[in-house]
Formats: C-alpha cells, structure tokens, sequence
C-alpha cells in the first residue's frame, strides 16, 4: 500500500529536502530542519501523491491515508504530551497546504484547529488565559468558516468590527474577554445561519474538512491562475501539512515572523525582515499591526534573536541559498515553521549568487544555474516599480522593453515639436510606417494599435532601444480627434501616460520607473555564464549602434541584419521607393545605384563595429509595397519627389497591393524576379568588406538568403552574389572569406533541407515566419484570438513568444539531421525572436544549433539559458520532453 | 565502349519498339518496322545517349560514335547498292531528329543529304531527270542552309519566289530546270555571302554538321518550349536518324504522304489522311500544294494503296493502337518512314479504346491506360475549337474551365439588364463580392483582375458550372470609364470578347466553340474504369445542383461541402452579415437563428441528392470580413438594412480587417472563438440529417472542422458538435451516424497529426491551404511571380494545380503514418483542388489515401486518374519518384 503520510518528530523526520515532489516545499522543508536538529514543532506531512490519486478516485481519501494520519497524530501527541481532543491537555494543529513549488497566497491554512467548547476551556485554564484561548477561538472558526465551509470573509469582518467599534477598540488586541467571547457566540451563529449545520466541535471531523479543503484549494481559482501564469503543471497536486501548534499570541514574550537571511531586493548579506510581539501568523501578513523590523528583535528578545540569527545562518549554509523563513516564538521559545529557498529580484538573484561563490558556498555551476535567465532584463532596462499601484489602460504586444511616462502625441511632427520643448512625448499610432521615422527618434515611447511584434514600430523601436507596445487593439485611436478611446474612456493629446514595453501594459499617469543597474557581480556572473555555455550567441543588429550595444552585452557576432531596415530612415526611403516604382530595369538599376552606396556604408560600420566576428546579412526580404507611403498626402509629396504623376504613382501601389503579403512577393522572389537587387546588395556588402579589410578589421560576411522554399531559389541567388563577389575581389584586388547560406523559415525549407544544404553553407531559422507558417497564423492579426487561446490553455504558450517544440520544433530537429546529413559541418543558427526566450534557447541547445541570435538587450539572457541548458543536460532529459 | 549507332537494313534491326528512350519513338518504329519485314528504307539511329553524352562531353561527339556512324553507312550503302559521295551511284541520306516522346514540329529534318555538284549530276544522269535532280539540290541546300547554317530561310525564299515571279510559275512543279540551276547557284552564293565560306561539297563533312545540328535542335528555343508545356525533361536528349533517301518527286507514279489508321478527331475507324503526287515530305507539312485525300490513292495507285492499307491494319494490330504513319512511294514503290502511336482528342482516345476492346486487340486494363485524365474534359466542356485562330488578348488562371462568348460588363446590374434582352454577357470585374452574385449568375462567364483560383469567383463559377478565368492582371480595368485596357488596346462595355476557362484565355470578339458530346461510348468506358480504381471519388459541392450533377459524372460522396458558400447568395447574406457585425452573444445569437433553417433546408437538399454516400460538411472557414461589403455605397445599403450607422458599421469593418486573412481568424479559430456559430451549424446538419431519415434517405454526415492546428482545437469543436448532435437526436427520438474529423491543411497538424487522430475519425487534405502554408506562399498573390518561376523552371509546375510531392506530399505521408499509427481505421481524403488532378491523383492512390474528393467535373478524370495509378503500380515505382 502507498505510504501517503510523513512524520516528523523529536528530532527525526521520514523525508528531507529531497523529497519536494512528495512532500512539497514546505513538508520537505520542515522534515530537514527536524533532522538538523532545530527546532521544529511536531506534525506531519500528507504527501502529493495523496492529492492526486485523491483527485483520480472522484474526491475520495486514497486507501490507508486517513488511518496513517491518525497514526501519525499519535506520534505527534507523544512528542508534544498532549492529546488530540483531549479536555486537559488538548493538542491544537495547523493545516497547512504545501506543492512543490511555492505559491504564495494562492493556497490557504487553517491554524488552531481541535478546539472546541472543552478543549477551549481547557486552553484557557492551562495558560490561565481566556483571553488567548477566546481569541484562538475566534481566529479557528473564523478561518474555518472561511476556508473550509466557504462562507464570505465579510461576514465574520462585519461582526468583528461591530465589537471592535462598540467598546471603541483600536486594535484587536484591545478586545475585551466578554467581547471575545460574545464573538466566538455570533461566529458560531454565523455558521449555522450559513451552512444550516451546526459548527463541528468534533477534531476529527475539523481535521478531515480541513484536508478536503487543502486539495480542494489546489483546484481553486487562484491557484489556477497562478500555475497557468507560472506555467506550472496541473497534475502536480498539493500536500498537505498538519503541524502541532505553536503560540506566538500568548503575551509579550510570545511572538511570530518572517525574515529573509540576505535582503531579497538587493542581495546585501544582511538578516532582512519584520516581527510582531504577542500576534499568530496572519496578523504580519494582513498588515492589521505594522509589524516591527527584525533587528528589533535584538533589543526585545535579545537570547531568542542572537538563536535565530545563527539557526538563519546554519539554514542559509545547509541549504547554500538565501532563505525565507517562518517563525513564532511562544513564551520566549523559539519554534521554525518554514524555511524555502528565498525569491528575489534579479539584481539579488545576481549579487547572491556571485557572493555565494566567493563565501566559498556554491561553485559557479551553481551560481549559474542560481538566476532565472528572465529576471537580467530588470538588469537591463528601465522598469515600472514593481510596488505602484497602476491605472492600466489596455495591455498590447510587449514589443520592446522598458519603460517610459510622458505626453500623448498622435502625429510624428507634434512628437519632434514637444520634443524641442523638452517634453517627455509618448507617439501613439494606428501603426507606423517609414514616414513616423523622425518622430520616433523624437519619442520616448511608441503605441500602436495594429501589427505586431515584427511591425515597423516594433523593429525600430527595438533597434532604437525605446520601449514599445504595438497591436494594443483596444486602443480607439481617432488622428481626427487627437484622442484615443479605451474602455470607455478617452485620453487626449497633451495627457501622459506609461508604457511598459517589457509586459505590452499602457497606463494611465506618470508612474515611478527604476533605473536599471548592471554592476560588476553582474560582469562577473556573465564571465561564469560563458564558461558553461556550447552554443554562441550572436544578435540580430541593423545598424553599428546595435551591433556595439549588442557587443557590449556579449554578442558574438551578428545572426541577422536586415538590411531593408536601414532604408526606413529619413530620406533613404526616397531612393527606395524610386527603386519600387521604378517602370523597367534601367530605371531600377539608376535608383538601385543610389542605395549602393549608402548600403556599403552601413555595412562598413557594422564590420567595424564587429570586428572579428561574423556578420550574417539578409538580402531583401518584406513586400515592397511596405516601403511606400500610405496616406493620400504622403502619395502626393512623394509623386513630387520622383516627378512622376499621382495618378501613376497611385495605380503602382494598387498594382503592389497583396491579400496576404506575408505570403507575397518578398524575400528571394524579389531577388530572383529582380536579381539587379541582389546584386546591387551583394555589391555592396563585398565592397564595404573590401574596404574594412584595407583598416586591418577581420571581417567574415555571411550572406543569408530569406524565405527560400526550394533548392533552386536558393542555387539562383548563390549564383548571383558569388558572381558579384568575384567581381569586386577581381576589380579590388583582395579577396575575403564569406559564406553564403539560407533562412529556413518555410516548412517546405525544412521538409528539403537535404537538397538546400547541398548549396548552402548554414542554415538559420526564422522562427517566426516558420512559426507563421507552420501554424497558419498571422503574428499581425493573432491578437484576435491569441489571447483567449493562452488563456484558455488551448496553446500553452504563445508560440510567437516559446518556440512550439513539439510543431515548429520538430521541422527544426528534421531540417537539422537533413541538412547536417547532406554537409556535416554545416552551421546551424536561429535567428527568429525565440533566440532570446530562455526555454527555446535550450531547445536550440539540445537541438545540436551552433548559435542563437536575439536583439541585444535579450543576448545575456540567451548566454545564461545557454549555459544552464549545459548545466541541466546531465540532470535530466526532460527539457526536450 | 558504348554503343551508340543502331543499324536498320535488309529486314534485319538492331533496335525494336521497346527501345524509345534510346533511340526515340521515330528510331524505334523504324527498327520494328524493319524486323516486321515492312518495306522500310535502311538506315541507322545514333542513339538519345550519344546526345546526352556530347553536350555531357562540351558538344564534342562520343567516343566511337562517328566511327560507328560510319561503319552503318557502309552497311546503308550494302543494303541499297549505292555509294555516300559516289559519282556513279550515289546514296542519299535523310537526316532526322527522334526523342523518345514526340514532339512534332520541334526538330528539324534535312533531306537528300550527299548532293553536290558531282553527286547531282550523277542523280541526273541515273534518273534521266535533271529536273528532278537540281529541284532535290535546291531543297538540300535550302533546308541545310536553314537547319544546319541558320540562315534567314526567309532569304532562301525571296530568290525562289523571284524566280517563279520571274517565269510566272503558279506551283513549285512549273518551275523548269534552268530555274532550278539558277536558283541552285544563287543559293550557294548566299550561302557564302552570309557564312563566309562556301556550301560544304563532302558528304561526310554535310553528314557531321547535320548530325550536330539535329542535336543543337534537342536545345532550341521551340525544342525547350514545348518540353516546358508538356513537361517532358529536359535530360532525355534526341535520336538521329540517317536513312536512306527515297524519293516522292519523280514523276506522277511517286509522291509522299501521312495517314492515322483511324480518325484521330472521332475515332472513326477509318484511314485518315492525304497525300501528294510528285513530291518530298515538307511539301505536305509546308501546305504549298493542296494534298488529295487519302482514298484519293485508290483511284490513283490502287495497287499501292491496297498495300498501305494492309500494312496500315498490320501496323495498327502490331502496336494495338491507333498509328501515325508516313510514306513515300517511289516510282510505283511504298515505302514506310514513321510509324508511331497516333495524338488524338479524349473523344477519340475513349471511342478507340473501347473499340479496341470490342475488336478484342486490347484488354480493358489497357484501354484504360489509353486516354489522358486531362482529355476528359474535352468530352465534359464546352471548347473553344482548337482549330480557331484566336486574338489573345490575356492570360489568367484557369479558374472553371469551359468557353464562352458575349458582351462585356462592368457591373451586375449591367449583367442582369443584358441578360434580361437576351444577350450573351461577360462579366468582367477587379475582384468579385457576394454583392456581384447576382450578376454571376445573368453572365455566361466571370474575368477577375484580382485573386486566384479559390477566390469568390472562381469558387461560385465552378459551383455554377460557368467558365471564369481569375487573376487576369494583365486587365486594367476601370469601372468609371466601363472599360479595360491590356497591352495598349481597349475594350470597351458591349465589346464582344471569348473566355477559355481551360486554359486561362480571354479573347477578343467571337469564337467557334465545340459542344461537349460524352456519349455511350465513354459510360462504358467509366464503368471499366471503376473496375480497376481502389481510391474513392467524391466532389466538392456546396448545393444540391453540384451534388446532383456530381452523382451523375460518379461522385460517390461529398468529400467537402463549404457551408459557406451558401451564403453568398441572394439576401441570405444579410442575416450572416447581421451575425458578424453582432455587438455581443445575444445578437449574435439571434442573427444565427435567422441562418440555421437555411443551412438546415441546403443540408437537406444537399443530403437527399447524396442519398446512402457520405457527405463532409465543413464548418465555417472563411474570416468573417470576406462577407462584409466593399464599397461606401454597399457599406451604406446594408447600415440601413441592419438600422445601425453607417459610422458603426464603417468602424466594425476596419476592425475586421486583416493583414493577412489567410492566416488569420478563420477556420476552427471562429467557432472557438464563438462556439454559438458551431453549435447553429451542428444543429442545421443534425436536424436536416433526422428531416430525410425521416423520408427513407440514408444519410451519412461527416463534419469536418478546418484549419486545426492543435488536438486541443479539434477537442474543443468536437465536444461542440457532439453535445448539439445528442441533443437534437434526444429531442427528435431518432439518431443518425456521423463522423467528426478534421481538415489537415497546416504544416502543424501534418507533423501532429498523431495526437489529432486520438480526436479525429477522419483526415481531409486540405492541399489548398496546405500548399500555401509549405511553401509560404499565397495563391491570391503568387500571380506577380509564380509564372515567371515555372516559366524558368525554377519550380517545375504550379504547386496549386500539380501537388508538390516533394514537400507537401511529404507532410501527407508524414500524416498518414502518424494517423493510422493512432488510428488504424482512419478514413483519410484530401478535397483540395489537386483532388481533380491525374499526378496527383496518382500520389494520393500511392500514400494510401481513401478517397480524393474534387470538383464536379473533375471527377471523371479523378477516376480515371485512379485506376491508371492501380495499373501502373505494377509496372514502375517511379510514379511516386
């Protein structure tokens, strides 16, 4: 028979901190501060595994667990002398949940459980305190009621008050015996009145509706939510943890607290918390009394403080973490109720871990494994504090991070004007085009309505490093109006608001933002990072500025640089559009001639900028209809500048019109249709690195031919930029080492890989047009559904945000074992956003990839999910699963 | 060393019929002919290989082929007494091209080779007929001069027609022999005017030159054209035939000539064909002189013609089909110089397949491999008659195939105002509407600007059954003007133009269209057809009309009914405009309720004309704005017929818009979205399905949920249409049988397809959206280069008429294996429009498909396609290649 429940007691405990799974954070917890020999009140822990099969026999106690229970509370009446229901000597309990992961406020606890009319008498006379025993009293059927029988807090609140406000009582401590006791009489009434039954005065009973309301609580609302935003599992189930109880309400020598053993903000090795004397446990958490700060401790309770300071600190070293722990004090004897491994900010998680390592604790394999890989953004950019209260107008796209406040524009000339007059401008826009350009440099902040995390606003937004919402639908933006309407309510031009690019959330007002802080712990811990990790990282960068950025942050070289995205800017669009609408070849090689130039100049500045390193860049791929002007001015200022009719200029871009551009005329179809394009970019590069090379500069090219879906395509470009390479080596008299490869980012691209891989020379994923396509799902227009289905967990992540392993995956793993067949030592990269996602980082990792590229404030939280990918291989397979 | 040179003679052959890939179908029948003992003149083939192997070799001749070619020569002048270059007794020789598939027209021939000054004379003189010898001379060096030295034969032209002017010949014949000798000279003088050098004189080196040229012919422009058209590889490489002369033009007793042993337009069992006295081959081909019919041969040489005619049934009954014959006769003597297995048209292929049956000569496993799918259509549609000169105007997709004439109209109403008088309209539009239905339905053909073959029109024409060609972007048309202007000419409204259907076609004015004529003949040849097909044919029919009109063509099922089409029609789409601009559940409910008896009464209809076959009925699919009107007038109409504002309705629409609909909210994503449009949907089926139990119909619905991307999706679709099944089957006291499955048409659905088929009772290829999707490809919008990629090979046919094996199919098998792996039973279709195509049909029947489900008129051609993949199956596995 399954062994569901756990003792721990004198000193001696049947599980330990291994056993997290079974026994949850907390069980397996207090079962390792038993064995240490601390001090740790008697009890028992009813395991996971209880919760499940619990769950599977239809919400009935699996076979043996109530009879090991009940075993196991005799044991704990041996430890503690007292007995379970006993009149004299009555033992009192908490139940407790505990999963594996902790999940704070999401489950609930009954304390003081056993009393009853005798045992409460009994209490009373043993402490010679009916005003504890009375206020234990209270507190269980109130918590009770609440938890267990389900009837609403308010109502209990509402009579509790009323007592408190007749004898005119500040605090609860200021309630009178009779008040008390008159409270415990309507509580009871209460019950009555709302369940129709009569409140159980039988232990056993409380004991087993306290059980039944532990695993029921697993299935609540909140803790749904909560497993479903921390993407923790299901079927994990909760144990259950039934402990003797300890007072910390019995006086002024009595009391109970938490404290952290370093501060869990900042990391500073200091005993961080708070205590109340004379209170139980909710009374610190519902912040009824303003809880005193641990160091005061010292002067109160200065024997019990200089105990716990060195339980903390043997905890901390046991554990070789940070600890959070729980603790009351009865009558000046200290008693552990909890020890877990601490949360904290990522600059702590950082400044811990590095300080661990020189305390000689941990080793750096650890350290590094010791911050989550998300948590260096707070290390990287300008966030909202996490501590305001918040006006949340509408959340859209997180589609570049950070955080900014200022006044709402509409137009990019109201952005450049507001901004000479040094006002903070936020830019909001239906969406943006290459026409906005100057007024997102003059920006802080960008919001857009449409599009999403490959738009226009997003790509610059990230390249520029402001942050950015975009496809924030429930934005009513009216350009006529100068407003936009959300919810209801309408925010006019001139007002400010927030925008927190690292979540998609605009709020209304200006709210308090916190600097960002990479200090020398975070150097160090990154030199770490990188000695653990296999896989590069490069990033993906379209302008020197980026690319040293990205350097900074560790980037290896550039993964992908789009070089339509140099031509978004100020009056180089004019010579790309000349080139769109240009009526025949002659007039496309006059514009392209234009372009060359300022293309080899940006490529001069990339290779400079990534000297040593190579830089992958992609030849021509969006639409071409996405570089010309949208509104009827825009037309007519443009058919000015090229000197061609309105009329003429308006039927070409109808002509380039597409039903679904994101399947359309881009990528290599515009090369193949137009090879003087190509060639006009592969002039470019190799002249530019012909140059460099003349500086001393190493440079290594690696020309990357977009949205291939068969071989030849790829065979017709190759041909063409390798032409164009021979050329310029012949005309210059150098020559440079370069590559030239393929995205694969089309399921047919994967399905062939062995042919492409017989002509290119590495492979690079586009996850997100390969997610597109794999899943037939529009990035821009998913914000219609997308939503509801991460809600509803029909997709467990946004593919666009996880890299989806198990369909997009597989194409990957397929495309890898084809390609790598067809030419062994081909390299393989990824360069879609999922370069930057920690999960899909380790994908990459386990997918045998040499590289991941990511923008370059994502490149340290790609080497740092690189390296514990490395780290975690050894542990277990289950991170491909 | 290889053997290149195949050598006919004295009844004796190196080669026979099966040998075509090497020594090309003309080489081949020559040799059989030869072994058959049928007076053929000897001669020798230089095998396909020895041209792969020159242009392998730089255009340089294999190794031991001339020498070869030589030592044949010796055996062709053994054979015929006659030396090559001999003064006394010279042979002459034909040079021709032979490739193993006919390509009439492609290559060229030159005759009489071996003639100069001293050979013509030596001809002269052992002929007694100068006229005859220097006419010969002048053919030689004029198709020498234009074959093997590319020269203008425009020139070669000019001085023969001037010498006729000159002597004011009427017929080639009446020019005499001092014309000849000039002419001879001034062509020899042109010769060396545009060459530099002067006409070869050494047969052996006139013999290399043309050897060459016949294989420089393999690479002309013509050559490759028509391989491109009709996809025959370019690898193969052509034959060369050196046979000794005979000649038609010596006198009245000689003359040359070309029949079909049946009638190759009917089928007929007749001689077909004509032929000219007194002269060489081109003389027929070139249409100079009107040939005579062939009974004309009776009367003129009845001996000679009793001969042919047995030669021509011994030929037939040899082969078992239907030959193409060529001859000459020389002096009272016939001789054979082509047999082959003759073109014809699918009336006639179907007429002579069953007559060859009747005739016991072939078994019906043969017959049936004896017509093309493709064919068929000829037999189910009108045509334009091929032999028409037509004034092409512009080519688009072939949308629904068929041919018609009439005026042209811009609009609808114009449509329905023409009809009414009883004209002829086509109706040309930039993209069509549900608005335009009416006006598709008064027109006999529908021309589209815009879009593709699964665009309103061209879904609704074929549903019709009208012919339309789509995506014609050549057309510039404008509405205000009620004109469209292509290639600098302009049509104006009321102007006569033809549209082929077939082929994609618009004509200008009126054409001669051939009726359909399926006749008894091709009934019995259908049923033999059945015999032999394992795969199912179903169609693809939105209404009982397509339903009943499948049935007739041997549809056995509908394999996808789209659900909504039927609200293209009339002023039902205003109830499913009212349920998609609907602001909440319960007006979206209520506009849903109008929708369901009308759905349930298309059900009814459409399960009564299916009566005991299945019918797949698809939830909706199409994203909702497809159904919303375009321009302010209609906006403005339908604001006043839902009594909402215009302004309201403006801003639903722009809501609705996306950037890519094709991979947008759509699909299974409505109905998860808004189950209440799944649930009306269910309740439509079940409630028709109970309606025509009750009438004795044996119904067998089939509910197929599209796009499915993930199990979960289809779960939750499932558990929609299962509840609404039981429910309705509960309230009416009688329940029907039904499947749930779903549309595999995503990449990711293919790569899941495991887990979906623990959900789904049947698969349906999508291959429409799963073409799109794999290649990242939108048909809507491919038309500004997907032509240009077939045209240059870079894709080798159009992925959305012949499935991509490759790729697309790959994701097929993958599903397949993943399916039944899951699912042993698992029915599986595909009801894409590759459903119709023969190739495709092919693979389907080859992965393990159940059925293939296709338009109406494509089902006979489905059939067919299917039982030639069962007889081919034995023969070669490199269908699947």
């Amino acid at each position: 028979m399954t062994n569901y429940v756990y003792l721990y007691a004198n000193g001696k405990a049947d599980g330990n901190s291994t056993m997290k799974d079974l026994l949850g954070g907390k069980g397996a917890g207090l079962a390792e501060m038993t064995n240490a020999g601390l001090p740790v009140p008697p009890g028992f822990t009813i395991s996971t595994e209880a919760c499940t099969d619990y769950y599977a026999a239809n919400q009935q106690f699996p076979e043996g667990m109530w009879d090991s229970s009940i075993a196991a509370l005799r044991k704990v009446e041996e430890a503690t002398g007292k007995g379970f229901g006993n009149k004299e000597n009555p033992l009192l309990v908490s139940v407790r949940s505990g999963a594996k992961f902790s999940m704070p406020g999401m489950m609930d606890t009954v304390l003081n459980l056993g009393l009853n009319e005798e045992t409460l008498q009994a209490m009373a006379d043993l402490t010679q305190n009916e005003r504890f025993a009375y206020d234990a009293y209270r507190r269980f059927i109130q918590m009770f009621g609440k938890i267990v029988l389900d009837i609403n807090p308010e109502k209990f609140d509402h009579i509790f008050n009323h007592h408190k406000e007749k004898i005119g009582a500040q605090l609860d401590t200021d309630l009178t015996v009779d008040s008390l006791k008159e409270i415990c009489q309507e509580f009871r009434s209460l019950v009555k009145t709302e369940t129709g039954s009569d409140f159980p005065s039988d232990p056993y009973k409380q004991l087993e509706l306290a059980i039944r309301a532990v695993f029921a609580s697993w299935n609540g609302k909140r803790a749904i939510d909560y497993r479903r935003v921390h993407k923790i599992s299901d079927d994990l189930g909760t144990a259950v943890n039934v402990v003797a109880m300890v007072f910390g309400n019995m006086g002024n020598d009595s009391g109970t607290g938490v404290a952290f053993t370093r501060n869990p903000s900042t990391g500073e090795k200091l005993l961080f918390g708070e205590y109340l004397a004379n209170a139980q446990g909710e009374d610190v958490v519902a912040g009824i009394r303003t809880p005193k700060n641990i160091s005061q401790l010292q002067d109160d309770m200065p024997e019990v403080y200089n105990q716990f300071v060195k339980v903390a600190e043997m905890l901390e070293r046991h554990y070789k973490d940070v600890q959070d722990l729980e603790f009351t004090i009865e009558r000046g004897k200290l008693w552990m109720l909890q020890t877990r491994n601490a949360k904290r900010t990522g600059a702590a998680a950082v400044k811990v871990a590095v300080d661990l390592v020189r305390e000689g604790v941990i080793d750096k394999a650890t350290a590094v494994t010791r911050v989550e890989p998300g948590h260096l953004d707070t290390l990287l950019h300008r966030m909202v504090d996490p501590n305001e209260k918040l006006d949340v107008l509408a959340t859209g796209l997180p589609a570049s991070p950070g955080a900014a406040s200022g006044r709402v524009v509409f137009s990019p000339d109201d952005a450049e004007a507001l901004a000479k007059n040094n006002e903070k401008v936020i830019l909001v826009r239906i969406e943006t085009s290459p026409d906005d350009f100057q007024g997102m440099v003059a920006a802080h902040a960008i919001v857009t309505a449409r599009r999403g995390m490959t738009s226009h606003a997003a790509v610059v937004a990230r390249g520029m490093g402001k942050c950015c919402v975009a496809g924030c639908g429930a934005l009513n933006i009216s350009y006529e109006k100068e407003s936009f309407s959300v919810d209801g309510r309408t925010i006019n031009k001139g007002d400010y608001i927030s925008v927190d690019g690292s979540s998609g959330r605009v709020i209304l007002g200006i709210v308090k933002l916190i600097d960002p802080n990479p200090d020398e712990n975070f150097e160090e811990f990154m030199t770490w990072v990188d000695e653990f990790r296999k896989l590069r990282v490069r990033t993906n960068a379209d302008t020197p500025h980026d690319a040293e950025v990205a350097r900074k942050f560790g980037a290896e070289g550039i993964g992908l640089c789009r070089t339509e995205h140099m031509f978004f800017e100020g009056n180089r669009i004019d010579a790309m559009r000349e080139m769109i609408v240009a009526k025949n070849h002659q007039e496309r090689q006059h514009a392209l001639a234009k372009i060359e130039p300022l293309q080899r100049d940006d490529f001069i500045g990339i290779f400079r900028a990534m000297n040593g390193y190579p830089v992958t860049i992609r030849t021509l791929d969006p639409p071409l209809h996405e570089f010309l002007p949208h509104s009827q001015a825009e037309v007519n200022a443009l058919a000015n500048k090229l000197d061609i009719s309105e009329e003429e200029l308006s039927t070409k871009i109808k002509n380039l019109h597409e039903a679904n551009p994101m399947l359309g005329h881009r990528g290599c179809r515009l090369g193949i249709v137009y090879p003087e394009i190509t060639e006009m970019q592969a002039r470019a590069i190799f002249n530019a690195a012909v140059a460099v090379k003349h500086e001393g500069v190493i440079v290594i090219p690696e020309v990357m031919i977009p949205l291939v879906s068969d071989v030849k395509e790829l065979a017709l470009q190759t041909e063409v930029v390798r032409r164009i390479a021979k050329e310029v080596f012949e005309k210059e008299g150098v020559s440079v080492d370069y590559l030239v490869g393929t995205m694969i980012e089309l399921p047919r691209a994967a399905l062939t890989a062995n042919k492409i891989a017989k002509v290119a020379e590495f492979f690079s994923f586009g996850t997100n047009d390969l997610t597109q396509t794999t899943y037939g799902l529009s990035r821009d227009d998913s914000g219609r559904f997308l939503p509801f289905y991460v809600e509803k967990k029909i997709f467990k992540d946004d593919p666009f945000q996880v890299l989806d392993q198990e369909g997009v995956g597989k194409l990957i793993e397929m495309a890898v074992h084809l390609g790598r067949g067809a030419r062994e030592n081909l390299k393989i990269g990824i360069c879609g956003e999922h370069g930057g996602e920690p999960s899909s980082v380790a994908f990459c990792h386990y997918a045998g990839l040499n590289y991941v590229s990511c923008s370059p404030y994502r490149v340290p939280i790609a080497r740092l999910a690189a390296a514990q990918a490395v780290l975690s291989e050894g542990k277990s397979n289950s991170q491909t699963a």
